[in-house]
């Protein structure tokens, strides 16, 4: 009998659009795939907002308390796409409940947080439970090429690991005052909103550690207006520079902004090693650039690589003829295939998906990079 | 009560695969959406392929006679990704028995095929049938740009329109023979395949019609052997070069090739007028290039436009947040919706939409490049 | 004791400018080098502009008829930079002067006048009389290491050559009417002014011959205002677009433009081989990307080269620190570099420079595009 | 009767080869220019390699003593073209001579140093007496213009500078050790070769001062061979890695590399401002990006400027025609020209050449650099 996988979703935002929109499609995508995947319930506090999503994508029901998927008994999965501050207590209650959960990212508001969830989930782990941060920019097919590659030592030793993650979304200064600009409801501003992909990239390309932290987190634009016309303080950070040492002795820069001017989501990661570099562009993210010392001379550059290979190149085969591509919607269907499929199989969530493991170790580095901002000097990280 | 719309899809290769997705996705994404889709049977001459897609995509039915969809009551729409061969004779009969009809472009064979489907289409109209070409590259937004800054004037008076559409699918002397080298299946090569969208494009962009025609469509790997190993005279070409005259006064030149050796998916298409230009490539096609001489001299450039931004650019806002994009999945998707719209609205497909008039004025200069290419010289159209 | 190496000027205008520039910079640069270099005359219609060019050039002397070039005893090689129609009477009568001669391109007005210079030059190249076609872009390094993959194999057999030279010259049609309009002045426009360097890097890259030209070239803009305010007719080309068949089997398509508004100075080279691709743009010419199928599947992809490695690049030790890149103006100083060497050592000025029997070629696919253009058909070479 | 300026040349290295070639060439390219002049005198440790560049390059003669130089009557202008440790006092020496005096990047080999010699370049400018640091890329046509269309308040208010001037040329582990990793001679490695120019690019272009620095120099490759074989230790960062909070509220990140595997020279500068943003890169110098927020939404995006425009952008009209651009070469001419014009012309070097006092400014953050990545946090600027 074929297993069934029954899913609740914490939110109605645009992240649960994409995430129900990968259940929708992981079937007939990822052919043959070892369960049946359905929709029982969407929770979110508004109840028409709540309902009409839940008659858009076609969930069972909907509700407006997380509660009532905790103990909903035909849910066997807690999608928790919700704002930051109700990132903790319904995924540990989930857990508790023996729901295999996945959270988006930042895991949690604050660090003691998600060392409360990891301790839960390592937990409820030992009953086959799954557990799962939503990196979705693992399940990037350039970017599972770039890992491969410094797997196999084609960058030889690594020297530097640059990020720069670039938005303009806050850059008008009357761009209106958020959510996402309160420490209360995101923690951080984009430090956690968007360098938290780059912390967990940089452990799931290079795998080390991180070992110091020497972070800024400036707020260049104080005040903003609420769309009511009040005038807001804002409290979290709109640029966020971070200086890692990590344990294979290579230095990474990190930056996040979204007061960067001309550029939507544009996300630039290099590594340069003694042997070979690597580039890559999310806006252009079926691409990889790869140079090698090991070429002739002559002929060294970057490779422009367009990785759609379904022979070669992870998760093409199931996808679009070669050559055409995929992109921010389809990495989240190649993550949440892969969760449910761990959790069909028992599988291990990681290396490929980032469990509340790494999760934690991302928290620890964000959490680093608020206490350096603070005070101005390196933090050592002890694990 | 909401009107349903009975889909039954002739072909189950990768372009059947698209459709469906598509048929899957209208109603979240398109929400709300004026009718109900149904996926009712799935058509194709293997048995086991037919049941086999049947299952994987939930159609109700599979059948392996195309007239079974034909005379299916409960199909309102039939949608034909078969081979360049089995286009016209199932798209007559079904829209002599009522059926809204897609079919995959080239429209057909030869001209006089084409002439005939567009004669029934027409009588057909009046009784309020639909029909489409899918070219669906109408449907890309950055495209549906390109068409509103010519309308607008941007580009003045239009000089020149260039396209270059390049494949490496054939480049390997050792890739095997296969249907689309046939004359009789394929009835061109890239010309029908690639440079199709090519003609297409000038007329959905420029909004002018050819008025002459010389072309060169060489054939530069003369056999390739069968996955058996058979040594098979390649029929078509594998290069396509057309020069056309428009009735604007401007100059197209169009070039498609599978033996451009590095290039797996790239089309380029620049147009240069007294005022402006525009430059575009299928393989980053979320973007833009746009250059206006009425700029300040001094900051006259190329103007890399990311066409993801909801409040301005068609589509986005149905899609994922501003800055992520859409691909060649996405490209069908909206062009299915128009389709499935105007049948639901009574609206035109025309001028968004290629009708069967469209893939009858591509037809024309098909068949005139084919001439040309035997003859060596101009082939005048007379509409 | 150094052999001197007097150099007569015929013409004033920029590029007497740029190869004065190379006159002057060749000693030092290519130091040591086996002559002395010595401005003797330099000679244009108007008495006063020839003198100022003089005094800035330090030219000794300054001249108003060419003759006086010819009959100068002090000068050793005539540099024609003058306008097409005073290239076959000076170089004719230098040659037999027993002066070296260096001539811009394209070599003649017509076919038949350079037919008659290569006879002169074929028998002054008896007393060891060398004379060049100033194909500058033979000596770009990037191009030069083109030509050593091709050569070495790396492209496999040769498929296709495209060729794209873009100038929005004359998009404005405001611009005014100058010689380079003139039938009579420049025997045709972009075809000879821009297209000429394709036909000729051609033969340069691929060392093969053109066996048929099918050619189009036509006026957009039929009338120009002179300065004065006088309409005059546009008598050539503003768009040439060539095909030509060549002898290795490869098809080349040869676009230039002067109405590409957008681009200043693109000159796009795409060459497609079995084995391989290179392109290259003028644009940015340090740079040469090359594409191997013998890569890996999973890191093939277009390698984009900076020729600028001083070991293995051509040119680049005499120049500037690795990476640094030269640019037009570097062009021509290794062109005349390589001529007056060859005059100073009798080494052969092929293949690296254009000889006029390079130059004869290349005027007769000139000559062809021109019938072809009017009668609209295949146009065969025979040698 | 006109100026005579006599050229004292301290260095034969490719810088001093550099410098030369604009001396050659400024006096017929920038026609008609204000003074002659005259190589007099080259100065280098090594006999027979200061022989051979006196003779190279025609200085008159050649010299071993850097005070043979200062006391030679017929030098009027000093270039100090030396090693970091060579640049103190044979400037100081030449400006009590009362010679105008241009000294390589960074200034000095300490803070230390650069104050002493800004003290007496600030008295002989009493006497008329010109200083200029050579920070070349001020005189680079698109960095130009991106100061311009700065103070005209195209950005706005200024968020973010980001530069990273990335080399390979220690990416190799074998690469051998060099002066420039000693402490001793270079003061600093990457900070003062590289950063320098950024750091004085941050000033030149947002015209602000720097207020705090916090940075990380890491030596990556802690030991090299001599080309003798003998290991030595690396003394100085091959990383580069500074914030800066500038008087104008923006925030800075310089990051300088000679371990960037895959770079020869890319500099990459990008501003955000409230209003539009810029972005420049050296690998392709003639180009500068440029975007505005002020466009229409629908067609907003970087344009790509190719700065080349003789009567808009700066230094065009003097050199090649439209379209063909400039390169490292002529970033050094333009750099001269202005030089001397200024002694000639008695004009200000300041504020498009950097005087002393630019150079004292640079060497303050540098001090401030190392002192930081000593400690590990922000060190004030004070004035």
């Amino acid at each position: 009998m074929t297993l069934k996988l029954g899913i609740g979703m914490l939110g109605y935002g645009f992240m649960a659009k994409a995430h129900t929109n990968a259940y929708k499609k992981i079937k007939y995508i990822f052919h043959p795939f070892p369960a049946e995947i359905e929709l029982i319930a969407i929770c979110g506090r508004d109840k028409n907002k709540a309902q009409e999503a839940a008659q858009r994508y076609q969930y069972q029901k909907w509700v407006i308390h997380w509660q009532d998927l905790v103990e909903d008994e035909s849910i066997q999965v807690l999608d928790n796409t919700a704002t930051n501050d109700v990132h903790c207590e319904p995924c540990i209650a989930a857990l508790e409940a023996g729901k295999h959960v996945i959270v988006e990212k930042p895991m949690a508001l604050t660090l003691a947080e998600a060392r409360k969830m990891y301790e839960v989930a390592k937990e409820a782990e030992k009953k086959g439970i799954k557990h799962m941060v939503a990196f979705n920019y693992r399940f990037v097919p350039a970017l599972r090429l770039a890992r491969k590659l410094i797997n196999e030592g084609k960058l030889g030793r690594i020297y530097q690991f640059r990020s720069n993650f670039l938005s303009d979304r806050l850059s008008n200064p009357q761009a209106p005052w958020a959510w996402r600009l309160s420490k209360e409801k995101a923690g951080s501003g984009v430090l956690g909103d968007l360098n938290s992909h780059a912390i967990d990239m940089v452990r799931f390309l290079l795998q080390t550690e991180v070992q110091a932290v020497l972070a800024w987190n400036p707020t260049l634009i104080s005040h903003r207006l609420t769309p009511e016309g009040k005038s807001c303080p804002v409290e979290v950070d709109d640029v966020s520079l971070i200086w890692l040492k990590l344990a294979n002795g290579a230095v990474a820069c990190l930056e996040a902004s979204k007061v960067a001017t001309g550029y939507k989501t544009t996300w630039r990661i290099e590594i340069h090693g003694s042997e070979g570099a690597l580039a890559f562009d999310l806006i252009r993210g079926n691409e990889l650039q790869f140079f090698s010392r090991r070429d002739p001379v002559e002929i060294q550059g970057f490779r422009l690589i367009h990785v759609t290979e379904p022979e070669v190149h992870d998760y093409i085969s199931y996808w679009w003829p070669r050559g055409h591509g995929l992109g921010w919607e389809h990495y989240h269907i190649n993550m949440l295939e892969h969760f449910l499929r761990c959790i069909a199989t028992g599988d291990n969530v990681a290396p490929w998906g980032a469990t509340f493991l790494d999760g934690l170790r991302c928290q620890e580095v964000i959490e680093a990079a608020l206490t350096s901002s603070r005070q101005g000097g390196w933090i050592e990280l002890v694990y």
